[in-house]
């Protein structure tokens, strides 16, 4: 398996497109974003948990209820969420799609991103729509990418090429996400394109299960949106034979699906909004895979520790607090802590009590871009990642006044 | 019942005092605190639920078994909590205030709050021990709540004065907190003294089913402190006969303490580190109580909805989102949400759904120093308040680098 180039259009049979329609007032800025396969695909998805659920969902989820889709459509700028026409404008973006690309509204995803509660106008995606489509190309995921940015600063994208049954098949995805970030059953925007050959079933499957130790071990704020979505499209182009039960063809698949993920999980945590450092918490040594992962989110969602990062201080008192308040089974006495970088590794807790440790090593370490809290818990065989970001006095700017 | 000025002295019987004794670097900080009652109190305790615990806790567990203590010392500078020698130097702070006071250590209640992980030198305690008993005084819980402050910006003390059988009775309290404030059965550092007579067993459920409703509501950040701890000392001065069981007495007491722990969950919720604003979410309307309390709590928890109020900005989207996530059964369709202040009230949803509001009078509204967010579920009887604050550049600044 290797990384290439390219995101959504690496996989044979997509092209996409973005551009700007007029939801968001910066012209520079685009805000409507087309996915399209030429054929039909095989569809997924994982929806947030938040019972306050955007439009796009619900409509999204009728849509692909028969395992099937064809294009995704994603407007950024306006959630269309909590409003009493939402499911209406959900519809007629659907209809506007379908009619332009020759297919029928329900081989429609449909998603938003932006402010909830404000009407979402159907009028500029109408007026972008016929743009839009004609500008669909094989280098269009860039653009894509581009369309469904809100507060993020980079652009998410991510592709990698494997073989099945000797056949060469791919894999890439498009992201959004920088804050209200706190995915429980699925995270932000996520589509992701594939050319394999796979059965509905076996494609949820594979999203399901792969989500439960990626997007949902991100957080950025602890906030789970109401419009989080995750979506895959695979189409069968690559040739191979469909996967249609447990093997190892699906678990290469699962393989390739993960790197991809994973990738995007790292990009959007340290995209997180004001972030200036990806946090990536490592447990080992927990009882099992439940309490590791409740331990790793624990310490990636601690505000105090988040601020602590930001100022490059080993105050390691955080992770510990943050691991004793996490509801895991953990003995606090056995749990060994260390920070590390590109800069190196340093221990600074041991059996649950302070180490001596140079702060001026510490620090160095910490002034990187990428820090890993490394949690040892001294018990069992059960390991998880999670992934956040620092917090900082940009996550306040941008937050303390997002609507205007 | 009303409020008199005054803190842990306002009650008969009891002297306080605070100090600089060297634990803290800045010689102007207090950092040494004692408060004494001259005859023996019926005493009662709650503590943090993080699995992490300050060694003081402890050995105030232990202390306070018999229902009965008479002095509380309390250093602020290092949290005396993940050290080898924890409680042996919390029971040498016991053994010095015991034969300062002509007490037994088990007499004494021992808190500590600061830094995490750092060994605590008994040296200034055992030089400081001297001036703070003999300094003891019916003037001093200024300054013992000054002793206990870290973070904090303003002492938080409050007492009251009311009537059992005819004899005047008074409840008074101090408190520290300000960061690592997500109180789970107990909250920070709160010392409250009374001169009702009244059993342990009593003063111990007055308590219990007191924190419920007000310090457990309390969130600055979501971090659950390892040495939260709330200490009722009562004396029995006030003449009243013994309250042993449940009545119109019992009543009045846990009247008068609620008072008393409300007035303290406002300073220290506004108080927040960094905060410019006290936030107060009330809930109406709610299933049960049970759901109300998850939805308020969720509400003053959004780091979303806090960097929101800080900017002024009425981003009602972000409390239903909150709700939503929150765990609680509600029917979001049904909620309505208002922002009121010292400056009038603005409905800003309802049903579920935005409705026209003034963003010019919201302004107005929010730019005020205390906030209140009213939720109604539109369901039933359940009512619940929480209180928080707003996430602010401060809050970044003073935990990016706490410990130098």
């Amino acid at each position: 398996m290797k990384l290439i180039s390219g995101g959504v259009c690496a996989a044979k049979g997509f092209t996409a497109n973005g551009v700007h329609c007029g939801i968001r007032k910066n012209r520079t800025k685009r805000d409507l974003a087309l996915i399209y396969s030429e054929t039909p695909a095989t569809a997924a998805a994982v929806y947030t948990t938040n019972l306050v659920k955007g439009a796009p969902l619900a409509v999204t989820k009728a849509h692909i209820a028969d395992g099937k889709a064809q294009a995704i459509l994603c407007n950024s700028g306006n959630a269309n969420t909590c409003n009493a026409d939402g499911v209406e404008i959900a519809e007629k973006m659907s209809l506007l799609a379908a009619e332009t690309l020759g297919l029928k509204p329900e081989d429609i995803v449909i998603a938003s991103t932006g402010v909830i509660g404000q009407p979402l106008p159907i009028e500029p995606i109408a007026a972008g729509m016929k743009p839009l489509a004609e500008g669909l190309n094989p280098d269009g995921s860039l653009t894509a990418a581009e369309g469904i940015m809100t507060t993020d600063t980079i652009v998410k994208e991510v592709a990698v090429e494997f073989e099945i049954g000797g056949k060469v098949c791919r894999i890439g995805g498009i992201a959004k996400g920088s804050g209200m970030i706190h995915p429980n059953m699925a995270t932000m925007l996520v589509f992701i394109t594939s050319d394999v050959a796979i059965s509905p079933e076996m494609l949820q499957k594979a999203l399901s299960s792969d989500i439960a130790d990626t997007f949902n071990m991100v957080s950025v704020d602890g906030d789970t949106s109401t419009n989080d979505m995750v979506v895959v499209l695979a189409n069968g182009r690559a040739g191979n034979q469909e996967i249609t039960a447990e093997g190892p063809e699906f678990e290469t698949f699962m393989k390739a699906l993960n790197t991809v993920t994973v990738h995007l999980c790292r990009m959007i945590a340290g995209d997180g909004e004001g972030a200036t450092k990806l946090l990536e918490c490592h447990v080992t040594g927990a009882c099992d895979t439940q309490n590791a992962k409740i331990v790793a989110k624990s310490v990636i969602c601690s505000s105090l520790l988040k601020a602590a990062m930001f100022g490059a201080d080993a105050n390691w008192g955080r992770v510990l607090c943050a691991i004793g308040y996490s509801g895991a089974n953990v003995d606090v006495n056995r749990v060994d802590v260390a920070f590390r970088s590109a800069k190196g590794t340093i221990p600074v807790c041991k059996d649950g009590a302070g180490i001596e440790f140079s702060e001026e090593i510490a620090k160095e370490i910490l002034l990187e871009k990428e820090i890993e809290i490394l949690v040892g818990c001294g018990e069992g065989p059960g390991t998880a990642t999670a992934w956040g970001c620092d917090l900082t006095y940009d996550y306040v700017k941008i937050n303390g006044d997002y609507r205007t």
